[in-house]
């Protein structure tokens, strides 16, 4: 974990692919105790790609992975019902103890009294429904998070579809739409249902009540077409939105070439950010002439919006006389608000954001795969040192550390669930198995 | 508000433009009395497009009035420093009294005892810094969102550009970037922020502790690239991500256009999604003789992906030879994972999601503006009312309001400010002085 401003909050977590373990991840990252509950041998989302080479395609996936980091891995066989019950009873478990435990992400300081009873999952199934769950611990905060609220699928491409973007992204238009690649919703998803169990937890810890959430991926998505005023400008103006390719909305803004080929991101969106862009590129006589010749006021950010192809026309030749050095010094002499286009591999080679010298960053060593440079939490919290995040756990690394810390379970009753084949240790994660073979 | 569950919990925010507005927004629909302080006249995103028509160009941002609904508004000099000291006074205030108050979205119901001393921006100014506040109110929690750590500018677009997605996004490449429309990294940082802030309430409350939190939007992106395991791949792998259109990264996913010159965006990510959708199409047979051909295990989502192309030939015909309708009914009687590609008009024309069927939505009276759908918290609270969002208000329109509530301001120095022209009521909000000139 990062910090433990949520330590000793246990978290029962039975998820797959992305909005639900991010949430995961964002909890454990502020020192949630954070269980990921699994299928032995793995969910559906444990292979995704990218993954570790391997002669028989089971090589550790740096998509879970990544997502897992900071939590404990409990694996059961969720067909029999005595796994079912096994995870029932971890999450309706009284809460944790108040002293620290031995083991897993959680061991550091001391631990406060938020104790269990949270659910958090992106898997409808009735034998975790929040009722059943409530009858046995009252204050249960469940967070359910669902394709559409109907319980109908739904993921972050099909969702993203539906909410006109990909109709004005790049050239694009509704017969030709252009997904955006960042699983936009799903992270904003998570964020908010990481929101949302704190929220609860804290009403939880005033007055004692559980909470059922549930949050649609589908509504995370059209309720931000509100937010951002596009659902009111389609209703009160009648408007659809065009396509403006790399151009910013409501402003002016956009890419540029430079002479040895690269390309910048330019943003003139305030006042100061305009001023500074004219100033850095010297255009402040080409632009009150562009001003007399359109008839516009381009201190409007409306304005300079409507006039940005013949901006842009104006700005080109600057960007395209210099090489990226020479761009970059100007703008950034001037405090332009502008960045570079990078791929992933250059940004990490060049870019010290990206890159330990970033306290936000550190050398993970993740069981299957080695060293790597991981992320803890992006948040920065003052006088706080940041704790080292613990890496993602092989499949059933923690099973029978918390079947006995949190269930209060026997050696000999663990040993007759591994024997039923009711739970596994990391012995049968896919790839120590396929290493043994 | 749509919840009650941070009622009480009082909020200065002093902002600007996307991340940190909604994350306000986030706190004030779950009760948070969330107080924007503004310039007079409104900062520099008060008229953000989409704006009103009006003949003055001084018609209500669409955008502004989005972002901020469901919150109190101050309208403050900014730049005279007893403007200024009365923002610090707000921000150090004693804690909110434990009665209703008469105005304002928090009048409903009792509030618990969360208090005040809580700061969000996004406007890095000195007299707003953490130390100072806290010398005045030492459990004061602030929350500053930055572009990047050591202060520089960045916005969504100049970040977005050095995470890598745009030269991977529709047909782009590092020459040809795409940038997408969504500003996701802003909507992440927001609902990071409102994440962050109620974990620190809940240590405050427990231990009086307050916290000073720092996100950079640099980190939230760069961050996420390791969630995701993109650094990881990159790292260990040594591998770019290549550009593929419109199809899924890791399994096989893609758009395809309909006879009627609709388009749909399918997903075959899970075991499940995959065998649906080759049921759906009736290409079973098809599927097999395709994996002999190329000799590999289609089972496998990865392989999968590494057919997409053969696949998608594999599926357009079907889609191609059918209309819409038809397609929808066969896709929906599988339980495929699909989705239409719209415009946001045809959205709110034909999908119930977005309308007043959807409980997460609402109607509101934006003044200014008019009547118009908007959204509440896209969460849902088992067992909770859904209470309405007040709209957003005119600048200034709590002035008064704020200054006798939690200043204990007397109406005679609260005259006495606004003949010095400190502070000031909606009657300067522009859109009204505009309606009177």
């Amino acid at each position: 974990m990062t910090y433990a401003l949520l330590d000793g909050l246990r978290v029962i977590e039975s998820s797959a692919f992305i909005a639900a373990p991010l949430a995961g991840l964002t909890l454990a990252q502020w020192g949630a105790d954070v269980i990921r509950v699994e299928m032995i041998g793995g969910g559906i989302d444990y292979a995704r790609m990218p993954r570790m080479p391997h002669p028989e395609q089971r090589g550790r996936s740096l998509y879970w992975t990544g997502l897992n980091k900071g939590k404990r891995s409990l694996a059961v066989d969720l067909r029999q019902p005595e796994g079912r019950e096994l995870i029932q009873a971890l999450v309706t478990a009284a809460d944790a103890p108040a002293a620290p435990v031995s083991a897993g992400p959680t061991t550091t300081g001391p631990r406060a009294a938020l104790g269990g009873g949270v659910l958090l999952t992106n898997i409808g199934t009735p034998w975790l429904a929040h009722g059943l769950l409530a009858a046995r611990r009252p204050d249960l905060i469940s967070c359910t998070i669902q394709g559409n609220a109907d319980g109908s699928t739904a993921v972050d491409y099909t969702v993203n579809s539906a909410a006109g973007y990909p109709a004005i992204t790049g050239g694009g238009s509704i017969q030709r739409p252009v997904n955006h690649v960042l699983p936009a919703w799903d992270i904003a998803c998570a964020y908010q249902a990481a929101f949302a169990i704190v929220a609860a937890q804290l009403r939880r810890q005033q007055c004692g009540a559980g909470a059922e959430l549930k949050i649609a991926l589908s509504d995370i998505a059209f309720t931000m077409l509100s937010h951002l005023g596009v659902l009111a400008e389609t209703q009160l103006l009648g408007s659809e939105r065009p396509s403006i390719g790399n151009h910013i909305y409501g402003a002016f803004g956009r890419d540029f070439g430079t002479a040895d080929g690269k390309r910048v991101m330019v943003a003139g969106i305030s006042a100061g950010q305009w001023r500074a862009l004219v100033k850095a590129c010297d255009a402040g006589d080409a632009v009150k002439a562009l001003e007399a010749r359109l008839g516009r006021n381009l201190d409007d950010e409306a304005e300079r919006h409507a006039a940005r192809d013949e901006l842009a026309a104006l700005f080109e030749p600057w960007f395209a006389a210099r090489p990226y050095a020479a761009v970059a010094a100007a703008l950034d002499a001037h405090q332009v608000c502008w960045g570079p286009y990078r791929t992933v591999g250059e940004l990490m080679a060049v870019d010290p954001r990206v890159s330990l010298a970033n306290p936000v960053f550190e050398t993970l060593d993740t069981p299957g795969i080695g060293p790597h440079i991981a992320a803890g939490s992006a948040v920065r919290l003052g006088g706080a040192e940041r704790e080292p995040t613990s890496p993602a756990p092989l499949l059933g690394a923690h099973t029978d550390e918390v079947l006995a810390q949190v269930l209060g379970l026997s050696g000999a009753a663990i040993g007759a669930l591994h024997d039923r084949g009711v739970v596994a240790g990391p012995e049968r994660d896919p790839s120590v198995a396929a290493a043994r073979s």
